[in-house]
């Protein structure tokens, strides 16, 4: 790779996040009873997250400074290379996903299912289409519904693809596939709202992005639909309802309670 | 898919193009024996092709207003729709060959092979490492070996990717396999020197995009290194070399020869 894209895209993908969606696919795996290294297959999804902020990020997209505490890739490298090191990461990142399927020994027809719900995820029914919905909601009061769809095609398509594709390379039947993506889409969600919340309640240092941002916007977030406390009891019951459904498919392991746990009580 | 972006999506596919890659995908299956329909699998370069068109155009890359006697897709849609459009495209391509692979009856591990060629020709050591290289060479005086590295990585991919996919969904051997794809690099970087030499003799309206940008954008083209003569030649040779490898294999069918003259002798 050409030294200014594969500069980008590692900078892009050495910012110091929090790793959610490798942590949710390890755990999702591990309920599901996997036993090998899926590590690899881990980040597939964070290479996909990670292209999505870059691009996020763009001057004519949500035009963002900061991004965890670092100037955002397009402010170091310029947009030229934004673009091209975002675009990169796509087959990037289902390249990891195939290679690291294979690695793990899944079956090839587990493997091509996993790449799908990583291409599905990001593609115009999740990332794309959540962003587009996002950008034509700044300024236009939204309801919760249309808010919710947006989110869960702009994040929480990754996220519960993260766990469907843990769970496919275990081996999880569909009941089990089912349980952990409503889990995902749920703790997706809260994830959202509590992202929100912190950026009405929080400082540009302890979140490490600059704060406000949806109010410059004329976004309409959470807690200007439902109040901050209103907000975060949506997210609560939303993780309630997440565990729920593991309980119910004897998923429910301490990794995916305390993630849950640690979404709607974050404070970065 | 939301409506800005499915309906840029939309535009930037029906444009008037040559379908050159969908062409030779066919030509190579049919050569190495396939019998089936592969018409739907040879859409997906053609959609990889497309976003490489749309976001090549973007004001912040080589910046064309006009594309196939039609105004490029950020003229239409501004440029962050055809950012998200483009992007939509790359895991929409490689959905449309995964299941084009599946519905053609390949085995799954030959479909996985298939996903990987398109996502290589699409990725940093393809298309994205050629752009960036390409647009690093503006205004810089190149020579050939390297013009003709970029060309390999920005088109040659691709093209050489539509032959070895086809050849790969009809079963072919490895060394047919090999044979396919050097023909596609070799008339890959003969479109590219006839691209240039077009750019120099023909006119705006002939060609459907406008003329003479290279000389704006500062490149070091084939015309500009070889002449417009040498340059000729240098593109008719590789297409002799093109020719003899699929000899050598009993892969020379009336159609390759067809579309590899056609590139040599095309007047837009």
């Amino acid at each position: 790779m050409p030294d200014g894209v594969a500069s980008a895209v590692r900078y892009g993908l050495k910012s110091p996040g929090k790793r959610l969606r490798p942590l949710l696919l390890l755990s999702a795996y591990r309920a599901a009873g996997g036993a090998g290294d899926a590590i690899p297959l881990a980040c597939a999804p964070e290479v996909i997250h990670s292209y999505s902020l870059m691009h996020d990020d763009l001057p004519c997209m949500d035009d963002d400074d900061m991004r965890r505490g670092r100037p955002t890739v397009h402010k170091v490298y310029g947009s030229k290379v934004a673009i091209l090191a975002g675009v990169a990461m796509i087959p990037l990142g289902v390249r990891v996903a195939s290679s690291a399927a294979r690695e793990l020994g899944v079956p090839e027809k587990v493997g091509v299912a996993i790449i799908e719900t990583l291409l599905e995820a990001a593609g115009s029914s999740g990332m794309i289409g959540g962003q587009e919905r996002d950008l034509a909601g700044e300024g236009v009061a939204l309801v919760l519904a249309e808010r919710e769809a947006i989110h869960a095609a702009k994040t929480g398509a990754l996220i519960a693809g993260s766990l469907r594709m843990g769970a496919l390379a275990a081996g999880a039947d569909d009941k089990e596939v089912a349980a952990l993506q409503r889990y995902g889409r749920d703790i997706g969600l809260a994830f959202q709202i509590m992202d929100d919340v912190l950026d009405v309640t929080s400082t540009t240092s302890a979140l490490g992005k600059t704060t406000g941002r949806d109010a410059v916007l004329g976004k309409s977030t959470y807690p200007a639909l439902l109040g901050v406390d209103g907000a975060r009891r949506r997210a609560e019951a939303l993780v309630d309802d997440g565990l729920g459904s593991l309980r119910e498919r004897g998923l429910l392991t301490q990794e995916l309670s305390e993630v849950a746990n640690f979404i709607v009580a974050r404070t970065s």
